[in-house]
């Protein structure tokens, strides 16, 4: 496996693969399970595998938690090697001076984490154009764990007719029904403890027959956190909420961000249409 | 020379181009020399050229000309046979339902065409990101003659690490000396007359030694129209205003946009540094 930290260099080698296919995994690092399984998922897509580490300071704001982001070098190149990861791509210098481009996804983003957090969606879709554009993939895969994300960047992709085809993963769980996150190492025992109500909440409001109100009603119930961000169940195309007093007719997601101290968990599941 | 109006069909093609070289010469349509100067520069760098024509609404804001824009499809399509392409992209139904994505350079294009008309760039950046994704070329031509235009693209091309080398193609003159521009048609023959000082007064701001005040006072003694939107000499990469009291230090350009009834006229000439 190739570690390369120049962009320059990123962007010589993958224009030297044109003709051939190349799968792309972008992540922030501390890899997990959850990223691993995505580059299983794309390896056989694939005659180049390249996977990214790039903890991007245009998706968080001022008060986050970029400076105490957790990191773990060797411990991932470790991951991506037993993983067939031909590229590791930790770049340096990432964006350029006079940086001065930035990718909106309007209507997907505006909602959840992109009210709770201004400007996230912006910085996420301004780095993964950015990464697509270096790496010229023609394969990228995303984890539906970041399940909004994954809907602004399929929205980006077609809107820009990116010669590249998203694919994503599904949420991989720990064995206490916690989604996997690198956010999960900072949790108290007695956090780790209470978040596993999220994926209770989550599975009850799956399982529970009624209206969208009700099943939220179900769910809630489970939640033990210090504050629900939002819990909603929401189209799967476009993210907006389905009606509170009517069943869930189509696609659905159930998602919910709580959180423990300055910790934010996000977790979802897929809800399937109720049987006319 | 194959005409292909479907979008899908056109990304189908690109697509099966892998590998090879592809030029593109993306148009609003009612061309003349300056766009077919485009396609000569670029046919000899590429094995399949390109060029489209598509008037796009996203780049007009509402009271601008965007429905009165001419046209001239059957005479466009001899000039492109003409210049060797290959394909000709008359898009319909270019941007899809949900098309929710926008694509802003900041800074370049803030002042002068960008401050007269709001949302302007974000609309070129956007169908340009767009046709670049759809057509996939090694080589995409721009011409100098919307030279901020070109500097928002390139700004935007470099940000993204889009897998394309912008190049870009001189201002061409009518016999007159006025800028070849489509709009030119809507022009009286007495505003035709009048619109010659554009290109007097860039001449005269060119030629003239001094400081770069005393260089666009000379130059604004020459211009005859209605009103003057801008009139600068500009850093040539950011487009910032060169000091007044200072002489050109640097490579400029000189960039005029005036009016003659509803028409705007946009005309540029490189300025080289003064002689230390």
């Amino acid at each position: 496996m190739k570690i390369i930290r120049d962009v320059e260099e990123m962007m010589a080698l993958s224009r030297s693969w044109a003709g051939h296919t190349v799968g792309f995994v972008p992540t922030m690092g501390y890899l997990h399970r959850g990223h691993t399984s995505l580059m299983q998922l794309t390896r056989p897509l694939c005659e180049h595998l390249v996977v990214s580490i790039f903890v991007n300071p245009l998706q968080f704001h001022a008060n986050e938690d970029l400076g105490r982001y957790p990191r773990d070098p060797e411990g991932d190149a470790q991951k991506c090697a037993a993983a067939g990861v031909d590229v590791l791509f930790i770049p340096e210098g990432f964006y350029p001076a006079n940086f001065r481009t930035r990718v909106i996804v309007s209507g997907v983003s505006s909602r959840w984490e992109g009210a709770e957090r201004p400007g996230h969606f912006e910085g996420v879709a301004t780095v993964v154009a950015r990464l697509l554009g270096i790496v010229a993939p023609t394969v990228a895969c995303f984890g539906e764990k970041d399940f909004q994300q994954l809907e602004v960047i399929r929205s980006m992709a077609r809107d820009l007719a990116l010669p590249v085809r998203i694919l994503s993963g599904p949420l991989v769980r720990d064995d206490d029904g916690v989604a996997l996150s690198s956010r999960n190492v900072y949790l108290s025992p007695s956090q780790r403890e209470r978040a596993r109500s999220l994926n209770r909440a989550l599975f009850a409001i799956r399982d529970h027959r009624g209206t969208v109100g009700e099943r939220l009603a179900a769910g809630a119930a489970f939640v033990d956190s210090d504050k629900i961000d939002y819990l909603a169940i929401v189209d799967a195309e476009d993210l907006e909420p389905l009606p509170d007093d009517a069943p869930v007719t189509r696609s659905a997601r159930a998602i919910v961000t709580a959180r423990y101290g300055s910790v934010r968990l996000l977790d979802n599941v897929a809800i399937e249409p109720d049987p006319r």
